[in-house]
């Protein structure tokens, strides 16, 4: 089936081997099979559910979709780390809650914060810098830190079979974004390089962003300590329409946070796509279902009640287990 | 000079008449060249101020620069049109300032309202009803609505010159953007007709959104009445790090709402291009450069001070009277 797709999605030019199987991170399935005819169907001229070009737009996920977030999301780790920095500047906050938690370096004490605590230190790390040290910050840090687990760059832990699926909706003139409830400004330092997603569509959760001065006359940006874009739940597709404008014809997801973005997207016209990332493979990564409960760090997981939704919408459940023969690139980190 | 470039953006598959010269509507001289240079230099492998086609971003604002905006924004002009019929649904406001105004059809007391009592009429009639109703409405009214000078529709006031500019930068690999003190999803609903610019690619005044359902369950996102980017002054590089999130190399505008925007365009590294449109052609169009005061209904214009900012920064004036041999396209409307 795959000879169908070839010339529509422009493979002429790719060595034979390559065209057959775009794919090769995926068993073979209907899984691997609903995506093929997917992008069939919709780059397809002679295909009813023909989708122009232009309106090709596809919405990852990022945090479980299209890599690790357990233990804890990367920016949470990255944030609890800044805490000391921090707390070097100002003091006073050694003493002020959540922040002493966090300094006394009990992971016990720090599992257990809320989410509102956890806003809290997100606000102290990722706001009030300007818009420069921040991205060079989390650049620095993303090159030194290592996942507990895998000893690698967290870079490094971005699912293959994802990127495969990344690198094959483009081919088919998908235009492919980010949309994660992460901090955007976090996710563009890095989108690019291990995604091919450039910054301007990555779509996040976002702070405000304040134009000044510094000493010289020189312009600036800086990050305000005041939430404008809450990127989770019905904050997604909130955020596809103030920076997209458009809705998704294909969306991916892995928890309750991407709900709303799944199923705005298959409320539109035609057949488009939507799926979620079912982590049940704790031999390769981990596991942790609908039997689970929600983690404080954790905006959302994967409940039974989503599982129960997908099935009873069509949205596509993806098995780790069973659907991806393989987790992670294997090149050398 | 042309012919340098022909090879690097790729002109070989144009007919040689088109080559010779891709911006037609725009006079021979300093001006012109300075837009060759630019783009020749940028996109030149072998220039020292060659730039990535990533970062090649290029922002327009709208009114005034790729526009009419005389005498009345495009946007100003639907809201008070709008009026009659939020009127209608909300009798009340009928006594209420200031649609008491409005409503009485006075040019001279509309001409006079103040831009507070114009962001009332803007909130009252650009939000409170589903995205998708408004994209209808404007639709509609798009094709009715006249300008009174020329009789045209506004979608037909495009700038010549600039819609030759857009296309050039473009097939430099120039990602263009608008970015407007318009309402964004006003600008949205027209701008790739109009300007080959996609949705995703209109930064504008943007009001908050929200996801909710109709009595059928069904979502739908609906317009708020609350403010959440004012693209204007220093708002519009702070819309530009929310929605791109990097910096332009190229930057056009035409008022003191646009400064901050070129301002941080040329901060940037390398050489990056700032152009003001300065209106100054009273017989083809409208001249109310420096010499005149500021309209209630008008964010900003082309002030003696902007002038004189643009003289010693470099940054480069367009003058309609001299550098543009057309203002628009004679095509039949």
């Amino acid at each position: 089936m795959l000879n169908g797709s070839v010339g529509i999605l422009g493979y002429g030019g790719l060595a034979p081997a390559q065209a057959q199987d775009t794919l090769p991170s995926w068993n073979a399935g209907p899984t691997k099979q609903r995506i093929l005819d997917f992008v069939r169907a919709t780059t397809d001229r002679s295909s009813k559910n023909f989708v122009r070009p232009a309106e090709r737009i596809a919405t990852f996920d990022q945090d479980g979709t299209l890599w690790v977030e357990h233990p804890m999301y990367t920016q949470v780790v990255y944030a609890l780390e800044r805490v000391p920095t921090v707390v070097k500047a100002k003091p006073d906050l050694a003493n002020v809650e959540p922040f002493k938690t966090v300094i006394s370096g009990s992971r016990e004490a720090i599992a257990k914060l809320s989410m509102d605590e956890l806003l809290k230190i997100l606000e102290a790390t990722l706001t009030g810098m300007s818009v420069d040290d921040f991205r060079a910050e989390v650049k620095r840090w993303l090159v030194m830190a290592r996942d507990l687990r895998w000893k690698k760059p967290y870079t490094k832990l971005a699912y293959a079979p994802m990127l495969e699926l990344l690198r094959y909706m483009r081919v088919g003139s998908y235009k492919t974004y980010i949309v994660t409830g992460g901090a955007q400004d976090f996710v563009r330092v890095f989108a690019d390089q291990v995604y091919g997603i450039p910054p301007e569509q990555v779509v996040g959760t976002a702070s405000g962003i304040s134009y000044e001065y510094d000493k010289h006359g020189r312009p600036f940006l800086t990050k305000d300590p005041k939430l404008l874009l809450n990127d989770n739940n019905a904050g997604k597709p909130e955020g596809i329409q103030l920076m997209i404008g458009r809705r998704p014809y294909a969306a991916f997801g892995n928890s309750t946070g991407d709900r709303q973005m799944l199923e705005y997207t298959k409320a539109g016209g035609g057949e488009p796509l939507a799926m979620l990332v079912l982590r049940d493979d704790a031999q390769r990564e981990y596991a942790y279902g609908p039997a689970q409960g929600l983690p404080a760090t954790m905006v959302g997981t994967f409940t039974q009640a989503l599982y129960d939704e997908a099935m009873s919408k069509g949205w596509i459940v993806i098995s780790m287990k069973n659907d991806w023969n393989r987790i992670f690139d294997s090149s050398p980190s």
